[in-house]
């Protein structure tokens, strides 16, 4: 079960994160040993060590990394080490309490935990490059180290924006260079609306604290602003890292349905992309489509498969994808891995259950059908120190393997071949669109993320294998293109997305697409704004629905209840499918259907299979409707055949086990994308 | 359906609110052309343009408002100007930074949306007479100008209080011309309770931020001082427009149950006043009586009529409800606005739906009938820009009528006389008592206004036309006087309604009245204090009903159950109409009555229309018991019937539409009051 | 029904706070001579009348007191007078605005209410002795004065920790005395985990504001240092009051479930604990073990039997529970007193009911029963002022006498003689774990106090009277040791447990027994770490579940359903008594047994209840199965049968009227404990 460093590996590839500095040295040798017997090829260390490595300011102690490293080494494993940039230690940040960050309340965020830092800030961006610089000197070529992660979960505790200090003087500057002069920026926000001119750039503040709601073109620069911040910081570390650790690769480890930042501005410069994977956790805290205490429950153990699998296929489409072998000559996977798993309990949701038996293989094998080339499990050891001491591992407390570990000690990692996966299926994302989305609901029903999910989650239930691409990324080669919620199309989107149209790609829209521009206003024209005549129709109405509330839709597939959102169309060429009836909106277009390019006005999530299983349906891409909690992907020519319900299902013709997997050789759909 | 400017008015008129500085300037006068081809007479402007009329400290342009104004009344409009100074511009807040209120939190509200300034700011006062003089100085004489409105919407945003800055060092001194000596302040709050005694005026801060909650009376005594800082901010900017701009009205947008400043202060100097109507919004915040989610589904298109009407009667009692013919020569009316009307969705609700079919009509007939003899709506060409992009106008934001545009299109204003309402029915009401009610409510299930609409709707239930006044109004004329929370009684108030009750009038009182003295203390014998001969009965006993208990009522009308609260009385000469049975209070008084005084000591809104229902007989004013969502409203000898059902209502023989209504010629109900 | 005051009681008296200072001098002696005949012994004066002892700077005004102890001492009323520093006056404070504390938002925490103070300020606590020195030196001999209160309810709203100013500046100094070196901190805390390690004591800062959640170690030790903080402060008190007062008492009166501060230390040096009992307000605000909204409603008009019972026996624990004569040869009853009970409807809770008729008189011969020397009730009349205006009184607001006068007066308090309660379980309490808990619960639906009172219920539901007593406390003499939620066991208190057990008790332990070290982290070796030995076995798994998840455990006594925790055991010595089946813990040990020991994993009240039944039965402790609200509790050779229902209930062949209770001269049980 063990790996060969010498060769490419030819599948997915294990590792875990591991603390030397939680544990007495002389823990270290056998902690390398036994992984490296339970299978693993990589350890990730160090991204929180950095009042080890220089104890006071400016002195530097090696001697215990050398020592964990040449450990690992020995042991035969590959060393992804971090830039321990998450973490400034205390006399770093007493001696510059200016590097802290400043809360949406306008609270300085105090040290003591983690992330306690501005990203805007020079001085802690010297100090960032200071300690990078000295890392990667020390260890830039040593033969264990395969690659580096950037700092540690880039906005974790909500902390990709900083309300004052050093972003809030940064600030000004950013839209001075982004607008060029006060005229353009006060139009484009529309800051006439509530006499809000700015008269001089240091006028202009975060877009906290004020009276009332912000305008949302400040807000959404102020999201820019900060996003860029994060990108320029890890650039400036990426930029040492290739200075000194030539051969390496350098990665950041993303997390679950972040939204502070630009994903893709921040993962470009990287090698490929990691995220960290937590499917119990996230299952209370991001709720799939439909779903109440009932899904929660049913997924208890196992987390959602869609939700999981969205992050997936979002990580896997950052970098647009890449599944080749190795670049490093040790063939190192440079396709997304997931750097931290779940591996037992976590200690961050209200409530933390046990994963169900399986439900480790599970997520593995998943990882691999979507896109990962390796699985690091977080962590070797469970803490006994700290704030994560109720957080599992693969050892207890104690030393002695935990149930994950045994998930692990049972699984053929040589059944997952890395290799492409056959999308072809669009799914496209935004984060302008995410926050604007966000910033005006208008339901506090609906979200960007929900609306999202509800179209990803319908194409998954039909058994088909989707990319979650950039609303600008290239579109050849889908034959269906779906935007769920992409509200912001400026005319550059619009013509991207008529050239796919007009090579032969089907889009569906989903309501409120092509609503904003690109300064976070409406199309004067309405919504479609550009995308109008691509479209064939115009925005008539939008009905937020509450909760109590739904709104009959009915057309060719049958009568369906609408909730949350309803909005109806004017058309100019497109025919109507679907028409509501009853309410304010009774006897207006509902779905609509110009040439290849469908939108979807009504939130209903079976409207939305119905109409997607069609557009699929005449595109060509086979589809196989499946029982909740089953489900298909496909990687490398196999196919991976999920169930993630507690109890055994019977599926065409065979009984599925609970929280199980099964590698079918025989692809069910032998198409590949690209 | 356009109306004449040079002759008075006999009907309601309709008016909208416009903001030419939203949209480029050849679209102004085909507005206005299209304003008045639709029916309106008015239109309400530069509220929020203060950026623009004064670009740089000093630099005034009026160029564009010019040329606005004149293409209002080149189309024969008639204009609404309002003074700017809900939203003071960046370049005068950066500039007097001391200008920004502080929350209750003690941070400062920050710039970047409305209503960012302290009332008691002296330099904030000099510049809000400044623009105000200046714009006087130049429009106070325009033709065009029908009249004007100061600021808007004083108390949005919960911007009625500052607890700290300017309003923070006023206190003191208000203080002490209100109480002359320290002594006088802590005999008066009670402040040897807690030690809180003070020795010097400044030691006096805002009540917020104290370690357990603060004392009633300390709050009592901010809230009144920060209203009259309103009432004083206000006075100023009345004064320079009587000084500079003769013959045209002045006036104010009120909100809907707003609580933050004694409406009757601030309405004082002004010719009439206007309040903005939004019922769809309001439902989702402001209970009405009994309410559910039931209620808010089946209103979720229309509102609640009783929520609403409560309003329009409110206002229409704070001047008095003056409704004769015009008093500037061109027939403006005088009684209430309605000056900001929703005609589509808004925007600020957790949901948001469309109005139901008709439901633009109904709002509108049902001001016209409580008394507004002019409705205005809000807005006429939905924003494309900034905060409020996703709430309607008349126009959508691609310009094309919207429902609401349609729906005022086909009205047909001259069924809707001006003249009196003809209530012999009135509602009492006090700032005062809703302060200090809400200060203590010693229940989660109740507040001030949960009590006293809960009487308002058992009447709207009868069918009974009522006034909403002061507690210390002119009670003449009425024959049934309804106190349903007058908690704060003074000597001179109890003497008031002694002598109306003498003169004939019938008065009912909720529990808590009288329970109060106008230092906020409670009478030291008791409720009823000063009006316990009246009553002719003593507080016994009061207990605050956890949700899952309920307390039996019995007496002559049957048995009730009472919810959330239920007060007993020692009778010493009232008789006993209703008694507990069961619980702590079994056998004791719940319902008494004294001569024509009758106190309901249980809340349930059965039981409190049972009693109502009684004392209108005896007082001969007639009663209408109406099925839910039914309604009657008289006004200037017609009867508006309107159903706000979104179903067919068989009601007195005949079918009523869904959210629909009938103006009958021939009025139900023929007397008039007053 | 009077008392001597020159012979020593032998059975309960009672007394009531007054506050001459809140009405006119006229009433002071009616108002004595009243409560003296009602039956009171005791007046509680004075603790919030800084502002009136010294109205200005170093001006002491003793007039007031002075006449109004010498009202009391006419009438041989009994006086506990109060140092008033939970009130500093207005003067001081805004002379040293560094006496206020701040909130765990960094506000500063503002004058105007009560407990305004840092207990680290140096400034306060000089001005506090002054205070204190001045009143002892003027009263510490007066005859009518029996005892000193010290400050009132120390940690009430939250005000035992103060996140800045002084205490911020303390906690530094303190931490150096406790760990000597910034090493030994540093590894006691274990802040390498996260980079957190200090190379200077004034690096760190109280544990608030961080950006993700703080050490718990870190938090451990400041409220450790808190907690240090308060009883210092006290002391300071204690000493010039035994200096100037000699022999009186000094006592302090406690809350129900305050948690920020350890009482054990904080009470030492008393000469017996009093606390302030709120049966009602106590029942919204700490739900009962099991409870919901039915428990809520069932006992809303008397509070939960076992909830107020269990701080009547913590409380007489907290110094071991002394019941023996009168200390001061005027036979002033040291055992435990109730300084404070609600004897009508409370202010403070969201609703706030009526008691039910006979309330007062059970909660009275509860008190008694559980060890109370003297029930003292607030307060003697309602309040017409200020902050409490809402709460009731033995008078009214109209001074005529409330229900709970009434039941006072028909009260026979000669049935309630004082003695030992024989209790022969002891269930073992710790406020290091309690914090240690309830910081990292890993679950929203457990804490430390309802794991700890799902045990107490249990036993007390089985007729069982149980001592409430620190983990340190000496076990002699009990048969059965109860650890609910010890999570920190050191070395030293397992090797007290071991000896215990060894001398013939029998342990009990819930889950997460001895998980913690006393520094805050996990056992390197796992939980039961220097228990293991004793237990048998070692920690396997722990589960959090969902509310919606339950976890099967079955044994002899049946098969039971886990709710929220479920934690499961590889043994080594110990046998299995229950086992869990299906779910991720399938087949493992849910309850063990090692010799006398047994350890309780899965959490339910009827495994509970069951386990211990039997555990009781093999110690050889009489146990009487008790339907729902029906109790007994024995002292002094009699036994009170309780019904706390608002039903009859048949009990034992005998009818209980509702809410009401009979002491049996024949006790159930007649064994006495110690």
């Amino acid at each position: 079960m063990t790996q060969s460093t010498s060769t490419p590996a030819p599948h997915l590839l294990l590792g875990s994160c591991d603390y030397p500095e939680h544990v007495s040295q002389d823990r270290w040798a056998a902690y390398a040993q036994q992984q490296k017997e339970l299978g693993l090829t990589f350890v990730r260390i160090a991204e929180f060590a950095w009042s080890r490595m220089e104890p006071r300011p400016g002195e530097y102690d090696w001697s215990w990394l050398d020592t964990a490293i040449d450990a690992y080494h020995a042991a035969g494993m590959r060393v992804v080490l971090c830039t321990p940039t998450a973490t400034p230690p205390a006399w770093l940040i007493r001696a510059h309490p200016e590097i802290l960050p400043v809360d949406a309340q306008g609270r300085v965020r105090e040290f003591g935990a983690r992330r306690h830092y501005d990203f805007a800030s020079p001085v802690y961006r010297e100090h960032s490059q200071r300690i990078t610089r000295a890392m990667a000197e020390r260890y830039g070529g040593h033969p264990a180290v395969a690659g580096w992660q950037t700092d540690n979960e880039f906005g974790c505790h909500n902390t990709s924006r900083s309300y004052g200090g050093a972003s809030a003087a940064a600030f000004p500057g950013w839209l001075e260079r982004r607008y060029g002069t006060l005229d353009a920026l006060n139009a484009a926000w529309g800051n006439v609306f509530w006499s809000m001119e700015y008269t001089a750039w240091e006028q202009i503040k975060p877009p906290n604290l004020t009276v009332a709601e912000p305008n949302p073109s400040h807000v959404l620069d102020f999201y820019r602003f900060a996003s860029d911040m994060i990108a320029g910081f890890q650039a400036e570390q990426v930029a040492i890292l290739r200075e000194l650790s030539p051969g390496r690769f350098v990665t950041h480890n993303f997390m679950i349905f972040e939204m502070g930042f630009d994903h893709y501005d921040v993962a470009r410069g990287l090698d490929f992309v990691t995220w960290d994977n937590y499917p119990l956790g996230m299952l209370e805290f991001f709720a799939p489509p439909g779903s109440g205490e009932d899904v929660k429950t049913h997924f208890a153990r196992t987390g959602h498969p869609d939700l999981i699998a969205f992050n997936h296929d979002l990580y896997r489409g950052l970098l647009g994808g890449k599944n080749a072998l190795g670049r490093d000559g040790q063939g190192t996977p440079n396709g997304p891995w997931v750097m931290e798993q779940q591996c037992g309990q976590v200690n961050w949701a209200p409530f933390n259950p046990l994963p169900a038996d399986g439900a480790v293989q599970l997520w593995t094998a998943q990882a691999w059908a979507h896109g990962a080339d390796v699985v690091s499990y977080f962590r070797w050891r469970a803490a006994t120190m700290a704030q994560e001491v109720m957080h599992s591992g693969l050892l207890r407390h104690d030393e002695t393997p935990d149930r994950g570990f045994a998930e692990v000690a049972g699984l053929d990692i040589t059944q997952f071949p890395v290799g492409g996966v056959p999308a072809k299926v669009a799914v496209l994302h935004d984060y302008d669109s995410l926050w604007l989305y966000d910033e005006q609901k208008h339901s506090a029903s609906l979200s960007y993320w929900t609306q999202t999910l509800a179209y990803y989650s319908a194409l998954r239930a039909l058994g088909v294998d989707v990319d979650v691409i950039h609303a600008d990324a290239d579109l050849s080669g889908y034959a269906v293109v779906v935007a769920p919620a992409i509200t912001l199309v400026p005319q550059q989107r619009a013509a991207h997305w008529t050239a796919a149209v007009k090579g032969g790609a089907r889009l569906v829209c989903g309501p409120r697409t092509a609503f904003r521009t690109p300064g976070g206003e409406t199309w004067a024209d309405g919504q479609f704004g550009p995308l109008s005549e691509l479209v064939g129709a115009r925005l008539l109405q939008y009905d937020s629905l509450r909760p109590t509330l739904s709104q009959h839709v009915t057309g060719d597939g049958g009568t369906f209840e609408a909730h949350a959102w309803a909005e109806s169309y004017r058309v100019k060429g497109a025919e109507t499918l679907y028409t509501y009836s009853g309410g304010p909106l009774d006897g207006q277009s509902a779905v609509i259907r110009h040439g290849n390019v469908t939108v979807i006005g009504a939130h209903s999530s079976e409207l939305i299979g119905t109409v997607l299983a069609g557009v699929l349906a005449e595109a060509d891409v086979a589809t196989t409707p499946l029982p909740g909690g089953v489900r298909l992907s496909r990687r490398a020519g196999r196919t991976l055949l999920q169930n993630w319900n507690p109890e055994r299902v019977e599926w065409n013709g065979q009984m599925l086990e609970p929280v199980s997997f099964t590698v079918l050789e025989d692809a069910v759909l032998e198409n590949t994308h690209a």
